[in-house]
């Protein structure tokens, strides 16, 4: 069986031949073909490789706006014939003989991070830099789009999941939970009474829309080209929207904070446009959390900044968060559900990416995918 | 009498029909005459115009970068006529009604930043930002470079010279040596053990050299294209020097820290060029902390930084450090004179500017003048 | 006129002289007539005596737990003769020279802090112990229940209320909120998601158990003697009520935590009993801040907490977070409001410390005096 | 072979029956034989139990404070019949399946801290709760007063040894460096400028010592009874000396601190009459930063102290600081070998305990056994 949107280029891949796969070791993935094209493929069930791995069965997981990057061809660590995906929730198969925290059976959280918890970088908790680990996942090695994934470092890269937890809520705990706060609310030093804004209400976005209000910021203004994301937006906490089409977005940031600008701005989206926004509208002392993907540099106007007292910070997640954020589920402080707009089976994968790649039409923001 | 060193000019100056000053009420300064032009003048004796104000009568005072930028016409808030210098140590001449810190005959420090101790920005410690204070001497008021100046805010602008201590290391507090401290080392955050690197090596960027090794960094590298400078930079306490003039410096920094680049990038120069020098050899987690003050915009690429969690960095020096600093020279753990080069009369600081303004050749760091 | 509760004893006082008082400049003040006794007392209305003074007609005050310390006689530093009351609101009558931010006509909130904004403390912006401020109102110089006060200090001790804002919840930010706040939860680090335990819920707990929710943490729990007061806390957010009254807290408090104990202990009483009941249910890793005002010594148990990573803070407040909780107040994030139990005038507050001093019975929280 | 010190009291050991032990699987080691008691025993080599640990053969070891306190009984979590020792350097012998970072061969230092890196309280970098590691080695588990030794959690519990580094002084960062710099100085909280008391010139508050100069603090002044160490502690870089056997430390502080006190006190002794006069000496806004093992509880004075803004602090060494104590080690800002008074064979290390338990006959600091 194979199921692919875009059949003719699929014989350009080496690896290509048909493979006899024994049904009982054999799984439907969700596989990077080459740029622009992508497949829902027969594949071997993962097998463990060091004594630190496991074996998790996906049940949900879901597609990241990343994913559309490396389908674009954007993202030259990830090689055609990878399985997808970097998030997930599902259930411990099998454990390699050093791992003591999880066993066949127990319900786990996949983290987009793997950490070796040894390394130089994770001795900082700087996970995302994991020396043999950071984001492989869907990556450099194959993802959690497919009925099984295999998880290096799984002690320190696979969370319980309380008893009684939602765990479509989970699957938003793998990265853009943990990605909208640490890179944009925590490096954001987002204060009690102080004035946020983040430019880009796509899913990240909305992310750290939901975790800056652990802190109680007095006004988040959320901005975006989109009406109908600005409209969640408002439902989601914002006090006030900007939509930024007409080119004054930075004139109506002005009156909305006395002249003065904000304390926060978080870059969501990766594009020159948005952070130089975000470089116009902070106020001295304030800093500028970059969140977004960018493909290109940007203009950083010092002769401005220089005196202004500023900093601006960017990050790969670490999830070091991903303990905090279970606590704080488990109290209800907020409801990550809001941010899933449709559900698929796995084998409805192909349509899932369709409408999560047409989110203007579509108004998708996340999609849970059932395996 | 009237000391110019571009006579011809200064006719074009509304303000310089001649004056007739009474002697007792007058004294020399430096003026900023226009664009390439100063003259050292007679004046009138500043008055006190607040109660919170004082009348500082200089002994010694210095020359900036800064005040070069000026005489280039590069600082708009800075207007011909007038006088320049924000920095220098005096004696309490007069006070206002509301001066209760200081009274005449005090030995002060004069700050290069006035803070009203009140404002928004003042309470948040960001005394560059004061509302009605920050850097105005020699600015937008009139400054140091003369026999006595009006210090706006006196109590929390000046500081007591503790007995004993020498004033002309105390000169360089006013200016240079939190100016390094802060904008460079604090902000940079040096922490011991860690990898700095010092791209700059004038007297800003020696004054981060020294302050940096309050916090006992296992490496610091001074990179500039002066070896002179870079040889006064070992005497300091770098402990590798690199000569980025043949455009290796990147790779020389990369082989001076296996390759991981440096924890804290420290420009000191004000360019495009080093400022990305500084982007390309920041190790993951890193922070530029930027002192330069910078003309035109520089190139932020973060195609390559989105995912490197790095920190960037801006700042005036807010003199917060001051205090600080006054104790710690108590304690004799820095020597602040080995930046004196040069020493020379007021009546002579047409030379000094000359001295001061052709380093390269002089090998001039700080000149003082005394008054 | 002279109304007290404590006739016979005021004989005591050598100051006690009839004064033949000119209508026009006397008003009405709550005084402390010695332990046990105050009386409602006709006195002068005070002047300007520095140039940074104001005058404040008051239109609203209140009473705290320290006023009754203090007519117990506890607190060595408030001698009889003096005017009572360190919170309120009100109308700014005249102004020294030196003070730019306030003119006659504005309306303002005192601080219970009076900070001079230059003094080494200052400047560290611990304004609770300014050398020539820090709580000196109603305590070394005349306070605020009274028809005037002289603020000492005024730039920096007043703040401008906002348009439209509830001058009687401003009253709560004169005193109980900024303590709650940085003694309780900013010192001790409460965080999205961590435990806390707030021992006593008093006015003071309660608002730190307000303020604790600027940061999301996951549980909060209330301990206190009296069901009434953690039926309020419940209201007001706690998570989790215990009544200490049986001598199990430490039970209860380990079973709300799996036996980890609590990340933050806030301690709001001030006796050894519940600071050694803080010592007992901190986690390790954890904070224990003090607020309580402490009239002996505790038993500290280092032979159990050498080794368990944890933090003890003391504070006097420092009224740092006011610019930051009058924000806050605008963005309706909290409603101090609720804090307030019973209204009196100024004539009739001779009940409301009666009233204010039997809150067992009363039910009472805060009392509003109207002046 | 059997070497005691008490050898009739060895009879009441369960497990002192005769053992006939194969010399090539036999060793050497120290024996905690019960309160007041240990013994130079032959024990068996360790093994290999779990996949994380490795076999370590030991070349230098030491001796603590805290084996002093394990001989008086003091210590009841180690047992009659335990190895001592948690310090030492060595080469592995043998590595479980799932150790990576380390192979037979390496010279490896051994932290006092066995941390599995993926717990919760490794995860927050708080090493010494890890809930399977922690201070395990010659306390719960046998140590490292022997020739071999087996260190759980090799991969985070081990470092490796820099080309060319100093054995000797590296034996000093097992334990004594990390715990003075840790629970002293970053606890502490030195910072440039500041000034610090560390009271009790022992080997730790000598650490505390060289380490707090890494901050630049403008005064350091050692307080002990014993003029020789407080020699010693000038030569290591104390600024003051205070003997404190006459009682009149206080005023002996107050005076070299313009009565202000100090910023940060660090308690290196362990009673209640050392702890009880940081808290007289502490300044406001100070820190008292705890490092003594404490057997009975202190008096916290905080009928003086809840008003003075300082903060306490416990903490067990976490040993999170030693890549970075290995990195200044190398950049030579300390030399800990300062602290190394005798040497001694492994066979003669009942001497060497006897030599270090008499220190103030002996003038032993640290001692060095060779294995």
């Amino acid at each position: 069986m194979l199921i692919t949107d875009s059949l003719p280029e699929s014989t350009e891949r080496g690896d290509l031949r048909p493979i006899y796969i024994d049904r009982q070791s054999s799984m439907k993935a969700l596989v990077y073909v080459g740029p622009g094209k992508k497949a829902l493929e027969n594949r071997p069930k993962p097998e463990i490789k060091a004594p630190t791995d496991a074996i998790v069965k996906i049940t949900k997981t879901t597609i990241c706006g990343t994913d559309l990057h490396i389908l674009k061809g954007d993202v030259p660590t990830c090689k055609p014939g990878r399985i997808l995906g970097h998030e997930g929730v599902g259930i411990v198969e099998k454990t390699g003989s050093a791992v003591t925290a999880f066993k066949a059976g127990d319900r786990v959280l996949i983290s987009c991070v793997s950490a070796c918890g040894k390394c130089v970088y994770c001795r900082k908790l700087m996970y995302s830099h994991c020396t043999t680990g950071g984001w492989i996942l869907g990556n450099s090695i194959d993802g959690t789009q497919a009925e099984y994934v295999r998880i290096p470092h799984a002690d320190s890269s696979l969370y319980p999941i309380p008893a009684g937890a939602d765990e479509e809520a989970l699957v938003m705990l793998s990265d853009i939970l943990p990605t909208g706060f640490e890179c944009g609310v925590l490096n954001g030093k987002v204060q009690p009474g102080n004035t946020v804004a983040i430019v880009g209400a796509g899913p990240i976005g909305l992310a750290a829309l939901l975790t800056a209000q652990f802190y109680s910021p007095g006004k988040i203004i959320m901005i975006d080209l989109d009406d109908n994301r600005l409209e969640v937006a408002k439902r989601f906490g914002a006090t006030a929207t900007v939509n930024s089409t007409d080119g004054k977005a930075l004139d109506a940031v002005m009156n909305l904070t006395e002249k003065r600008g904000v304390d926060t701005a978080i870059e969501a989206v990766g594009i020159p446009a948005t952070f130089e926004l975000c470089e116009k509208i902070i106020a001295p002392g304030g800093t500028i959390a970059n969140i977004g993907v960018h493909g290109t540099k940007v203009d950083l106007h010092l002769e401005n900044l220089w005196d202004r007292n500023i900093t601006i910070t960017t990050r790969l997640v670490d999830t070091v968060s991903t303990p905090m954020l279970l606590n704080i589920l488990q109290s209800h402080k907020i409801d990550p559900k809001l941010l899933i707009t449709h559900r698929f089976k796995l084998d409805k994968i192909m349509d899932a990416y369709e409408t999560f790649g047409h989110a203007a039409s579509t108004r998708a923001l996340k999609v849970i995918i059932e395996a």
